[in-house]
């Protein structure tokens, strides 16, 4: 592939990234939060208007529950290229925006400062389906037109736990049928090289509800009556000490080790403590350090129990002297392939019984199991050239991400290599206030897609 | 005391108190959250307002800072009974609603339901003072006049603490000088018996607040970033074990034993567990239970440490995979008589540090000292011997309340016998939603106060 058609790739991308842009801001204006139900059928209708647009072929699927799964197919321009089919996945639904009084800009309404575009869902992940299709219509319009096949699944529930991902799978398998995917986002390091994944953690996302009472009670009533809120905080010690030991019975079971070129691999990949420390603020230090883990390992291999909410009485400003009827805690557990979140929910179950916490309900809101890629397909491999090509710059590739995905049910059903890529920077601030992308790093992903495709059939010969 | 003077006061309490309800409705319709900084100005203008119609004199204390001290004046009718002073103490302002979701009807807008007046304050405390200023206005139509001088303390910050009344007490202390004290409010236990209080609770309501970094983070970083929540609960159960008992050092300084009588009398006051069960729909057995303790005991002669709130993160519907950058816990201590709150915040600040916990904030929020009246003074044997007449039924009288008001500037000031009782009956829900009265008590609580102020010259001259 020569660098003259990586520059025609960038000229035709300067043509249309301003129409680009107003697409997505017209997208991220819809405020689907699909947590709490907000914007889902206007935001299925404005998907499927963007792939017509450009030639596509949409179809609603919505046979088996949940919001809607839009299934996206762009044939390729000549007969003789049609034997290959690439699958993206994306989602369009976004995470909820709160806390709101931390953005500094309106989270639906998509604003432009200093080369940055933020609005909730730019980075994870509308910013990444718009620069596919827009890497597509290049193709389209290119003197060798589109080379290959392409698929979309573009589903509505990924930031509550795809659901209703699996059946859908199922059901469509022969309808999504591809040679290789390209995942849902990705995005660079501090230092602007572009990470991608090859997998993926999976989860079980947990509440803990301790109820003590029907009502609120005043709080002079402590001195004989049991406090809800006192009870989870002692519940949750006995499942993740305080040297960060998660400790719950049954809850390694079933991990797959790692080997060692794997864990050689990882301890290489890049990390830079110092900026992650700036990036957050962090106060206190990594709780790797007492244990001299390295931050990589943990990333990639370990497990992890984190609070991601806490809930109980009075919370506003000054003094409530209540008791609080209830408590409750939001509780995430990454996990690492042989992992089963129902195996998970049912040790947590188990151990606050045996600890006596009988009144404390579990549920689980959102299981899904890890899932590694084959390492060394030449899909991956061509994936990566492409990007150093387009980016000038490293490539950096781990086995698994931190995150968590459906890749899992992809895997399993479809049956193809996959790998993670997207137009995020060190920065995005995925789940937090204030999400964004550069418009640099969504013009560099438009033509690193394009570029991509171009050399897609080629690559997958060479399997 | 004959029975046809009770008589005459319901006669003409009948005759006024659809009038007061009105009043008191009105009253209730202003929001007066002092932990919310509401309707404080427009409050004050009606309490004033209040005192002006009935031919008393008003004062509007504010040069100390902090909410307006309301100080009302009532002249004996005649200018030989005018040697003694009754002080009525009562707050103006109220908790706060919410949760909003819980209320039946708005807590703004007083709604009587089956002879029941439902509203934000009305037990505690706006009802207490409306029963009292009829009470004064009966007399005063009657034909022996009121019979000695009645004065009011009306603060605006008793529900957070009352932060400026030591100084305002201080300063007119000549003002509000009397020979004893009816105490802010009371009610009906569960066997329609009028619960009577000679002392107070004192209270110290920190706020315990880790920061784990600037902005929340995605919560895959969990496996190296260490999380604020984490470190909150696993600092509180440093405070308090999981067998109930508070465990920081220095906490139990200075208690003054009671004495084997006074533990003897509050072995003997009513408990109805059964009921209290019901009434707050209780889930979990009595903490005292499992210790052989008498909640008798617990509720007058033991502190607490209660957890009043937990916030962290997300608490919305559904999954948000968040690693908090902050966790908040609010934290009410109950006093006994020798506790010092100044003392505990310090000693919870330097047991926080011994456990490595550097990195958790603490707030002291409210601090009061309890504190106990002359259990045998003449005047409290005259409260209750007036309510026994007027209410037909025994009084239950303790040492001290569970519960915490600024009694001990009171005593410590004014030197005076205070007794504690009011118009609330078994599920007034002070300080939870629905709160409540029963437009019977606040009748029957008109006439004690009248009957009381009757004959409280005598009383006083048996002293």
């Amino acid at each position: 592939m020569s660098g003259k058609d990586i520059e025609n790739l960038k000229k035709s991308m300067k043509e249309m990234v301003s129409d680009s842009i107003e697409k997505l801001q017209n997208y991220l204006r819809l405020p689907t939060v699909s947590a709490q139900h907000k914007a889902i059928p206007e935001t299925v209708e404005y998907v499927v208007k963007m792939i017509k647009e450009i030639d596509g072929e949409a179809k609603v699927l919505d046979d088996l529950g949940g919001n809607p799964v839009v299934y996206g197919f762009f044939k390729a321009s000549k007969q003789e290229d049609s034997t290959k089919t690439l699958l993206f996945y994306n989602h369009y639904d976004v995470q909820p925006p709160e806390p709101l009084n931390e953005w500094n800009t309106d989270p639906f309404e998509p604003t432009i400062i200093d080369g940055k575009l933020y609005a909730r869902g730019v980075a994870d992940n509308k910013g990444d389906l718009v620069a596919r299709l827009t890497a597509i219509r290049i193709l389209q319009n290119s003197e060798g037109g589109l080379p290959c096949n392409v698929k979309f699944l573009i589903e509505g529930e990924e930031e509550i736990g795809s659901p209703h991902l699996a059946p859908y799978l199922e059901k469509y398998r022969d309808l999504f049928q591809a040679d290789a995917c390209i995942w849902e986002f990705g995005g660079k390091d501090v230092k602007n090289r572009i990470n991608m994944v090859a997998g993926i953690k999976g989860m079980a996302y947990m509440e803990l509800t301790s109820i003590g009472a029907d009502i609120d009670m005043h709080s002079s009533l402590g001195a004989y009556v049991d406090n809800a809120a006192w009870r989870l905080v002692h519940a949750l010690v006995t499942m993740k000490n305080n040297q960060n030991e998660i400790v719950v019975d049954g809850f390694f079971d079933g991990i797959e080790e790692p080997t060692e070129s794997e864990k050689q691999i990882v301890s290489a990949l890049p990390f830079d403590e110092e900026a992650i420390k700036r990036i957050y603020g962090l106060k206190l230090p990594l709780i790797t350090a007492a244990k001299g883990v390295d931050p990589r390992i943990a990333m990639v291999f370990y497990p992890t129990m984190t609070i991601c909410g806490l809930e109980s009485g009075y919370t506003g400003e000054g003094a409530k002297t209540v008791l609080p009827k209830k408590a409750k805690a939001k509780i995430d557990c990454r996990l690492v392939p042989g992992q089963d979140p129902e195996h998970i929910f049912e040790c947590v179950k188990k151990h606050l019984k045996n600890y006596g916490f009988h009144d404390i309900e579990v549920k689980l809101i959102n299981g899904q199991k890890a899932f590694r890629s084959d390492y060394n397909h030449p899909f991956i491999d061509h994936v990566i050239q492409t990007a150093e090509e387009v980016y000038e710059n490293e490539v950096v590739l781990a086995p698994n991400a931190a995150g968590t995905g459906p890749m899992y049910i992809f895997g399993e059903q479809l049956k193809l290599p996959i790998v993670s890529t997207g137009v995020g920077w060190a920065e995005s601030k995925a789940h937090a206030p204030n999400e964004s992308i550069r418009i640099q790093d969504f013009e560099d992903g438009i033509v690193h897609m394009a570029h991509m495709l171009n050399g897609f059939n080629h690559a997958l010969e060479r399997e």
